[in-house]
């Protein structure tokens, strides 16, 4: 082979390498959130391809609007203003390849080097990597069942801004939050508002789980409690239709929009996707959510059940009324991080609270999924996983 | 209405306003490169969803591999090695959403503010952009029908190395060059590794037009000609499917692929789109390529005709040997960029040369596209573009 060439010098300041990995499953995969592949409407997607192609397939020939298609983007307001009480028209969105991309490119926008930016204590962990990416400082806000803490959030804003920092945004998952569960009350989301208002602060809302909802009360949006642009929202097709369509979209004022654009390269999102998930939504979307909802809630009760019949009292869960992820409590200083991989090699994948801290801690959590393996897979999983624990001594019980 | 929440203490210093904008078209738009909507392959790509989803429809609910479809990186492998003589597997490889990402992302991983970035003297301007978007400072090499003049690079790089510049790499479109139409010759590949080679310096090659060949001998990727890893490839489905796909692809040495993969929000690209591309691959692109080609090479002949029948001697163009682009120049002095507005509102739509510029010079020439309007179409258009010239006097016959 011939000396390589070496690229060292020549690469930018501002990169890193990240190389894009591989995925791995385990037999018993409560780690990842996949939805579950039996329940993916595939012959509606077929379908949807093919009217989408009488309608305008020809549109594929040019390079769409660098939003995305207007109609999906129609039919996307449309749905966010009946189930999320938000004012919007197709033209406060653009689309983008899942809302990882969203994120992404409004973190970019809004945050420099050293800013601080406000998340709940624990938290999406692709989104803490791409706010590390970009140099922010994250740092956590104590929650309870019903959400952010007020009194928290106010004092962490204070402190910080007292220490000289620029705390730039809060990022909250407020439905069926990842990893923790909860939906923040309305109560909650309106004191949000006020106190990162009095601060001067936006609010940064993935609502990537809405839809997921089996059981309790709607709680509408934040994006509708506002009518002063200061929330930035962002959803996604990956939970109610396929991770693997990659959409989502960013509803934002124009400016942020602008400056958020500024880091996409690639242009528009793919027009076939696109195309296919408007004709999918004008046809049978609500009839898969609620299917799909079905679904989850079956598999939340038997991992609920499961939990029960294989945990001892030192163990504690949330029962979510939606979403996809259960939070289990061990006792305190038990470690569940440092056995991950090899719990994970026993056959039962999970991820730790660590993982979603900003500040590092939490390593007696673990965020379990419950949406991809069926019924019976999850009540196997689950009195696997408590053997492996207990032959591994990983807690007392 | 509300007093709006001001955002722009908090816009990042990165960040520039860069609306998505939208899309114009022209009666005769000969202007963006758009296939022609006739002659989509839509019938095979219904059926390539349907052998797509029986094959392996419920990855969907996966997060796909990061770097994109295994499946669909091994067939472009195989396609690369055949036809453009690379040696290179399905993992020296990522999917991007189309070329412009991959050309994005590797401009963000080698390109700091004021670094010097060598391009043909006329070059597509979407990659103009977004070098000049990170800072790059664009130098464009002179260029003649065999391609960049190797004399010119050299000089130029040594010119800049003597200002104290740091050069960092070669970009260029050896293959129906866009905007020139030219594919550069074999010994001039040579050449050019070869220069470029001594100064230490990368060639990053975007190969998007090598399968729109009509005429004349195939000429290998400069890819092929190096075996030390200092050429980075990209290429696209954009021109042999459509561009609404949004995939594309990059080939490059592990590390440059790491570095690149850190500016690349959102993950791997729509699994959906990938899965119908690989099974369209398996059935039927190669005789689409061809009856694209068939189709490509009667309107190069209609557009050639047509500016014969149309324009004076004092008018010349390139007749390519492939690709989707007629380089047109007017005598010098010819100002063809500021009436290009006013003869888009008269119905015809081209790009002057001094957008694919990197110093603004060439307003004397213009870009036409011959790949998306029908025959008929090409004809009208161009004897309507003369006539608009004449009635507005743009330049003395």
């Amino acid at each position: 082979m011939a000396e390589q060439f070496q690229y060292g010098d020549i690469f930018s300041a501002n990169s890193i390498e990240a190389s894009p990995g591989s995925v791995r499953h385990s037999k018993y995969d409560f780690a990842v959130a996949y939805p579950d592949p039996d329940t993916l409407p595939l012959n509606d997607l077929i379908d949807a391809v093919k009217s989408g192609f009488e309608r305008e397939g020809k549109d594929l020939a040019y390079y769409s609007s660098p939003s995305g298609d207007p109609e999906l983007r129609k039919l996307v307001a449309e749905k966010l203003s009946l189930e999320r009480n938000m004012t919007v028209t197709a033209d406060d969105m653009v689309l983008t390849s899942g809302s990882g991309e969203a994120i992404g490119i409004v973190i970019q926008a809004l945050t420099d080097p050293g800013d601080v930016v406000l998340v709940e204590e624990f938290v999406y962990l692709g989104t803490l990597n791409q706010m590390r990416r970009y140099g922010a400082d994250c740092v956590g806000i104590k929650c309870d069942d019903d959400g952010i803490i007020p009194e928290d959030l106010d004092s962490v804003i204070t402190e910080q801004k007292a220490k000289g920092k620029k705390v730039k945004y809060l990022y909250t998952i407020p439905a069926f939050q990842n990893p923790m569960g909860w939906t923040m009350s309305l109560e909650r989301r309106k004191q949000v508002l006020g106190i990162t208002g009095k601060h001067g602060i936006p609010v940064f809302e993935d609502d990537c789980y809405a839809d997921l909802r089996f059981s309790g009360e709607n709680v509408t949006s934040f994006h509708s409690l506002d009518d002063t642009g200061r929330v930035i929202y962002v959803g996604s097709f990956s939970k109610i239709i396929a991770p693997g369509m990659r959409m989502g979209y960013l509803v934002a004022p124009k400016e942020v929009i602008a400056r958020a654009w500024s880091f996409k390269s690639g242009g528009a999102v793919s027009q076939f996707t696109a195309l296919t998930i408007a004709e999918f939504m004008k046809g049978n979307i609500d009839r898969h959510i609620e299917e799909q909802n079905e679904s989850l809630i079956a598999k939340r009760d038997a991992m609920v059940a499961a939990l029960g019949e294989n945990f001892g009292s030192t163990v504690s869960w949330t029962v979510p009324d939606g979403g996809l992820y259960i939070w289990v409590k061990f006792p305190e200083g038990t470690d569940m991080a440092t056995v991950q991989e090899d719990i994970f090699q026993d056959g039962v994948s999970y991820y730790n609270g660590s993982q979603f801290s900003a500040s590092g801690e939490g390593s007696n959590y673990v965020r379990l999924c419950f949406g991809h393996p069926p019924v019976e897979t999850i009540r196997e999983g689950i009195a696997e996983f408590a053997k492996i624990l207990d032959r591994r001594k990983v807690f007392p019980r």
